[in-house]
């Protein structure tokens, strides 16, 4: 096993759950285990390390102009709950293997390169992805983060402080000079490039997430007794919005539209008992912002209907609505030509996955790099990319950030 | 407060949740603790106690012919989780009122009379309802009762001898001579009586129920690139069940029909993962068997279609599967005119909630009394009678015990 597949799965051992799956939480023990692990694999390399005041892993390996805007690259390490060991890892322990590749051959960049392990990209512990590039690129204020509270209760701030990370929260956000470029090497999640045999994909869009969270009340009662016409069930009323959350995505015009209900509690959960209360979190997202803009409105409507036909007290709140990202136009040709020119077979192409990319590419040009997934499969412990393809990505990643940082 | 009121406020206090909800599963220390307090105030009206071996208690008080057919009252005090304190307790402290009653008027039984707390009416341990009545009519073996697992995967027998019950699961069965009569004190559990401002009411018939466990296996997948057309979402399969099984049971030709998805998990349970699994508990029950049976038939036709249409792999399993309880007429018309002679207003009804005497009513002529429920609402905090409402069901239950122990 070759030094990166060594450190992946070294790195999966971080977890909260059996192995082959991954459970790393933002700030619990094992995430932060996996960042002192990076770290010492940064240091060791003679990179110099800064950890922000929410746990953004900033090493730099100086170019021989400092003063120029480094070249960025990076991803994250957190894992939703039984998850796979390659959604992220890759990008940061790729990064790393890149700039390892680069000294290998001698190389002595003009401009920093900067490896970025950005603090929590899914949104597991608060409710809301990308947590850390969210806050660098200044869509996330200090004082909207500091109302952000985890499914216990915890407020954000007490528990990044618990973690040990303690720094003024406005000093987060980058300054839009701050990099020169960023670059992302990333898993596809999709089936895209396995379905055509191809090596790498260069992304030039990312999907426009957005997160709803419904909460509905109804009347609880005794399965029994409460005859059906006069029920008020909260968790067929869900249910229903389920039904809905799927149909307009398949009825939008934009085949990209995609929508999920991931999480869906009723209350009080006893087979006896009609719910009394319903909880449900929505992700939709796409390409086309119209689209996405379409499909949140009418099912922000069908929702409303819905409730309003089952007498069903309900409230809609929008945790995030971000805009798509359109990717630099010259850094995808830059990223493409490195590709070919290690022979390569490539394709430019939409992310529909949500990725750290999509804040950076708000104050820099930015482009992301995939390599294929296994059956298209991620976020399960059978996500899988084999050594030669990430090995194909870190070169590409790597002679991407050469060219870049020689500029 | 009156002693039978300050006795189920005291009961309510045997809770795992905070007053005024409760929270009391079988075998657990507020069950064991609330089971104790029971047996005390049985004794210290010098009624003869005896335990079987899962726990159901017999309080005895002997009549002047011991040697015929006793008279049973009873019912139960397990609770659902977050539920309320009226919904069985009424039948046990209220049986042990009457008896109290008919000891201060100077009666003596011909038959013994004889006081009964069933073991864990609700399904909430071992999902499967009326455990103690259900083995004591012999509809659940002592082969079958051993398979039963918690939620933990403790099997019953070990957690009942943890629990203290070490007796014979064979000596449970009652025979079919064991008692002359059985009448269970109750609350409605449901909106009648208080809609038509009746004290009383007498059932002559208990809904059929049954339980079904549904299993769901589809495809996981990030919930950003995974594109609809592909997609195998068990949650959404999930959804789709649950609305059919309101719509069955809202289509049925009998207006008793009643269906609820009362659990339903989704695994992995993350905003940004499409469902692999999900798991549902659907109740469905009725006074008539045949339309009980066809909506039975009818979902489970709908559960493989729907999940044949989605690719889903789906399991179903029928926990319990119970025929409809007919009461006894003679009996019913006792306790009707024992309502009656009292100045009460009745109502001879069906009973849509699923009780222990489903079970009695098997082997021995049974009947019900129902006092009103508040709001028609149970299982949960606010379920509530009146103290005089409560004082009412007494005073028919002891006249009707009377005038049956004198026969």
């Amino acid at each position: 096993m070759n030094r990166i597949h060594q450190e992946l799965d070294t790195l999966a051992r971080f977890s909260s759950s059996e192995f082959p799956s991954v459970t790393r939480v933002l700030y619990t023990q094992e995430d932060l285990e996996a960042r002192d692990y990076f770290i010492s694999l940064c240091e060791e390399i003679g990179l110099k390390v800064r950890v922000d005041a929410i746990g953004n892993t900033y090493a730099r390996w100086e170019g021989i102009a400092p003063e120029l805007a480094a070249v960025g690259t990076g991803s994250h390490i957190d894992a939703i709950p039984l998850s796979g060991q390659y959604d992220g890892t890759v990008g940061v322990f790729g990064g790393l293997e890149a700039i390892r590749y680069l000294k290998s051959i001698d190389y002595k960049p003009k401009r920093s390169i900067e490896l970025v392990l950005f603090t929590a990209e899914e949104p597991t512990r608060f409710a809301i992805g990308c947590l850390g590039s969210r806050m660098m690129s200044g869509q996330l204020t200090p004082e909207q983060a500091l109302k952000l509270k985890d499914k216990e209760g915890g407020f954000f701030n007490d528990i990044r402080e618990a973690a040990g990370f303690k720094g003024d929260l406005n000093e987060v956000k980058l300054s839009e000079d701050y990099y020169h470029a960023f670059v992302e090497l990333h898993i596809e999640q999709g089936p895209r490039l396995e379905k055509e045999n191809l090596d790498i994909g260069i992304v030039d869009k990312i999907a426009a997430p957005s997160t709803l969270i419904v909460k509905l009340i109804g009347e609880g009662g005794h399965a029994g007794a409460v005859l059906m016409p006069i029920r008020k069930d909260a968790g067929v009323a869900g249910a229903e919005i389920m039904m809905a959350v799927e149909r307009i995505a398949k009825d939008s015009e934009s085949e990209d539209t995609v929508a999920t209900t991931g999480i869906f509690d009723i209350l009080p959960r006893a087979v006896n008992s009609i719910p009394k209360e319903a909880y449900l979190e929505i992700d939709l997202r796409d390409t086309n912002i119209e689209t996405r803009d379409k499909a949140l409105a009418d099912l922000k409507h069908e929702i409303a209907e819905i409730c309003e036909k089952r007498h069903i007290k309900y409230s809609i709140e929008l945790l995030n609505c971000d805009p798509p990202a359109t990717c630099d136009e010259n850094l995808v040709h830059t990223a493409e030509k490195a590709a070919k020119g290690l022979g390569y077979s490539t394709k430019v192409m939409t992310s529909h996955a949500y990725h750290d990319s999509l804040f950076m590419a708000q104050l820099f040009p930015t482009t992301m790099i995939f390599i294929p997934s296994k059956d298209g499969v991620s976020h399960r412990p059978d996500e899988y990319s084999s050594p030669e393809e990430i090995d194909k990505g870190i070169k590409t990643l790597a002679l991407t950030l050469k060219e870049v940082a020689s500029s």
